[in-house]
């Protein structure tokens, strides 16, 4: 947690922030502060700063909040993503939060298990609690939203279209390595298959649509790996 | 398991081999293989190649085998690691490895708790396990290798110069956006931080030995997001 995301509720006033639970638990177990001490603070949806420890026993933290900076940057880039296994699925997801996208499909595949689409993972409230992990993680504050495609079919034809049109579009297929790779950098969307990859059909209902197969080369990586490793390598860090 | 590893005790002839446990469960639950089907085989530290199903049935899975090709090439990167967490840990050496790195060195920084030091996950046993579960994910049969350095300065001091010598060294600091992404390319070691990141006491040790560093922009990420994040930078895949 390298920064504490605060929501309406903990407000008690413009620039005062009460909490409790896993939070409270974490800032005293991991931080280990105490009255005076300062930590990174985010509002939800909004700028981030400074909240300096009021209070802090076992049954509260109260904090005196600034906000000063804006969140880091999106990354302009949709995610469609092969509903992994329960676990792999929050890993990934605290993973694409933290580095920064914004939009993700979960999408059905030939290969995805059916029982995954009845995890409880799969909660609203399960996944803002994860998408909040992956918020604190980067320092971010502005909450991914995720989409439920349980079906493959309809989702390509009637929706994907109108979300590719004027973007570039890649598909990650695993061992493939006739397609080099290409650096998005504009707004654009990637899809990455389950493990055991994309069924033919499904990749070429994806080509169809436009989205060009590219590859991280021969090895073949577990969807936990390949999707840090493609959002590395489509928009490499510039610098400074 | 993209491939199945075979190792000295599993054949009874020079070509033929007989599984039995996790090797066999997976093949009857995953790849659901029966008489006459081919398998991705790949001899440790050797070729790979198929293995035609000879007999599967709950007890053994006996398979004709032949070797027809190399493993694809390991990736010319020592990574200095500090240890992390036990469960982290194991998904992090499984990403390693499949991503083609052949030297680990286990380091001990400020930040790394004791007690992760005599974790199970540490025997030799254990780590054997888990890095054969990298080579299959990857389709490679070249173990890689993991070094222990529970002492921090010693190693640094000792150790180290002779390992970077003539070498591009890295050191991934979270946050840290002074410095620009630089591709290694070339032989180069990468160290990254624990949760929390190197102290600075640690920082200057390793850029007293040459090191630089390099960031992933502001963004902080988690070990097991960081560390294929960067290997994808530092080796973006070529295409073909």
């Amino acid at each position: 947690m390298n920064l504490i995301l605060l929501f309406a509720d903990d407000f008690i006033a413009p620039d005062r922030v009460r909490l409790r639970g896993r939070r409270l638990q974490h800032v005293r177990t991991v931080h280990r502060a105490g009255v005076g001490d300062t930590l990174c603070v985010g509002r939800i949806e909004g700028q981030i700063g400074q909240g300096t420890v009021l209070v802090c026993d076992d049954a509260l933290l109260e904090m005196q909040v600034a906000f000063t900076s804006a969140p880091p940057p999106p990354l302009p880039l949709t995610l469609l993503l092969a509903l992994p296994r329960p676990k792999v699925l929050k890993r990934v997801l605290i993973t694409a939060t933290s580095m920064g996208v914004k939009q993700i499909y979960l999408l059905n595949s030939y290969r995805v298990e059916k029982s995954y689409w009845s995890s409880p993972q799969l909660s609203a409230e399960n996944l803002h609690d994860t998408l909040c992990l992956g918020l604190e993680q980067a320092r971010d504050t502005l909450m991914p939203q995720i989409h439920l495609r349980p079906l493959f079919k309809p989702f390509v034809e009637d929706e994907l279209p109108s979300l590719c049109a004027g973007k570039t579009a890649v598909v990650a297929h695993p061992g493939d390595v006739r397609s080099a790779n290409v650096p998005v950098l504009e707004p654009g969307l990637l899809a990455v298959g389950p493990e055991g990859g994309f069924i033919p059909y499904e990749l070429d209902k994806l080509q169809a649509t436009g989205f060009q197969a590219i590859s991280l080369g021969v090895r073949i990586l577990r969807v936990e790996a390949a999707v840090p490793a493609l959002l590395a390598c489509l928009f490499p860090p510039s610098g400074a």
